[in-house]
């Protein structure tokens, strides 16, 4: 039975060609000493406090500089995991393909799911294909939901913020959204733009070791650093947020396409970005820890935590004024992540 | 903020309006005790050994005879558990969206996975939502992906297959594929057709029971009882099934509608059949175990291991010939589930 070079709605049967695709292609991509046969679920074993996550992947174009959606797929959820102070240790995977979608492209994705997974120290141990017609599908989407396990007893949460906290931010922003953009729209400056789509849990973990002075950590994709900001203090009655808006780094690029483009690099998706509040007196130990990784090299304080405007974020701006940072409104891009 | 009736693209910005569906439809719908605060992960204890699952829904219609997506998204996955044996404690909820899709039908949808939950003993630990433009998705896609706890220690498995086995299956098949392509195509025959979309634990639980002499259950989904009758000897190079079509139950209406149609109700989806095999001195008691519960009360021997056409499935036909009953080939129906 040769195997068709596009996806057909056959392949997701449960009959001889689901078979095939699972067995003869899939499953020897991600196969591991885990997940030693394919049947309905997998067995695992996990120590202490168990963290879950899960978070589906549409992007378009799924393949993209700097990373693709299998990348992504993984490195995302993994980094869901990592700002709540977990290691990622297992995930399971769920296709869903369009009719007419190259078989080779598939294999490519999932190549990159294998990569990012030795990468991230973490096994595959489920799967599911699922095929629908042409029209009703955007040739690849993929969950993972991944498994991690605590990397000790300190909960993050944004209720552990406490007025006079520094607020840090890990790496340079926007690069992930705009280089999305580029690439779809086929603009001429997306040439120099790169996606930042990278691991984050050596540095969660990192900060992790700062014990209780690290109070809440959050990776600043969709609606970007502003959405994040935000959600650390939304929910407060106590306190919100002071931060400067020069402060963030940001590459000439990233500046100029967004300035082109009317954006503001603050709601911009990041994949390899996080916020993280620490105590203030842990400031420079943080950003210390957080340079010390190629991802983090130019980490920097760009905010504190304040008992003015409560459950608001006030930006200080470029040109020297204050307004305040809401969450995003409208919608800068569909199917960014 | 008024809330959309219909799904529009900035509902899946990470933005205001991401956060207003989460934060006013979807957590209240799904929020419990143990999934206390929306982060991006959630923490939860497991004991022992811990079993791992995933499948998404790409049912077309959402809400058909018999149950909706949100039904089959909770049913389908604890099934795949339990044939496991394993009973699932956890579900991650990951939501694609397509552009213009109702709100109230995705509330509804939430509601019906609420009281899955409920029925299921599961909680809701982790979720996400991806909206995708017209004509990029089939207005609605649910993944879940389960976390269970082995039942025991006794592992089941293909590889515990032995001649002179028993096979057996749990009640009449080809219901919810027929329920699904007459609710599509408005068939006239659709009124008295019913999905069985229900729970399979119960009778699973029932049959880890009789230990070792349980070999392996599996529920008939895609593909049907073929695909699973095929799966459980495929590898094998010692033994194959021999089957009787005429002991499979089947209701009068899924007969004529499948007679009617041209298809072979054993290669139509189910979503509360299992196919077992256990030891032949077991079959009697395993018989009775799953006759006490609704789902089970048709439950009855189809045929028997044997040394004979290893890696094949035998069907004694109706008119009293035999022939192989292969893997579907070809495809049905796409989006059965």
């Amino acid at each position: 039975m040769k195997s068709p070079e596009r996806i057909i709605l056959e392949h997701g049967s449960g009959g001889a060609l689901s078979r095939q695709l699972t067995e003869e292609m899939i499953y020897p991509i991600l196969q591991n000493e885990a997940y030693p046969e394919l049947a309905d679920a997998t067995a695992f074993e996990i120590r202490g406090r168990t963290f879950i996550t899960t978070d589906t992947y549409v992007v378009d174009p799924p393949f993209f500089p700097g990373g693709d959606i299998g990348t992504l797929g993984v490195f995302g959820t993994c980094n869901d995991l990592a700002v709540c102070g977990a290691r990622a240790r297992f995930l399971s995977l769920g296709l869903v393909l369009e009719e007419g979608f190259p078989t080779a492209d598939l294999r490519r994705a999932l190549e990159s799911v294998r990569l990012a997974c030795e990468q991230s120290g973490v096994l595959v141990l489920s799967g599911d294909t699922k095929v629908v017609p042409t029209g009703k599908g955007g040739g690849i989407f993929l969950n993972t939901t991944g498994i991690g396990e605590a990397l000790g007893d300190h909960y993050l949460s944004v209720r552990n913020i406490q007025s006079g906290d520094a607020v840090l931010v890990s790496g340079p922003v926007g690069n992930h959204g705009l280089a999305i953009l580029a690439a779809r729209e086929g603009l001429k400056i997306g040439a120099s733009l790169r996606s930042d789509c990278a691991p984050l849990f050596p540095l969660c973990e990192a900060l992790y070791g700062l014990g209780r002075e690290l109070r809440f950590m959050r990776d600043a994709t969709r609606g970007g650093a502003a959405a994040v900001l935000n959600e650390a203090v939304s929910h407060s009655e106590e306190f919100g947020l002071e931060v400067d808006e020069t402060a963030f780094p940001i590459s000439g690029i990233v500046a100029a396409a967004s300035d082109l483009l009317g954006l503001n690099p603050l709601e911009i998706a990041n994949e390899g970005v996080m916020i993280a509040v620490v105590a203030q007196r842990a400031s420079d130990e943080a950003l210390s820890l957080l340079r010390s990784f190629e991802a983090g090299r130019e980490a920097c304080q760009v905010g504190i935590v304040s008992d003015g405007y409560p459950g608001r974020v006030i930006l200080e701006t470029a040109v020297g004024g204050r307004r305040i940072l809401d969450l995003p409104r409208g919608l800068l891009l569909p199917r960014i992540c």
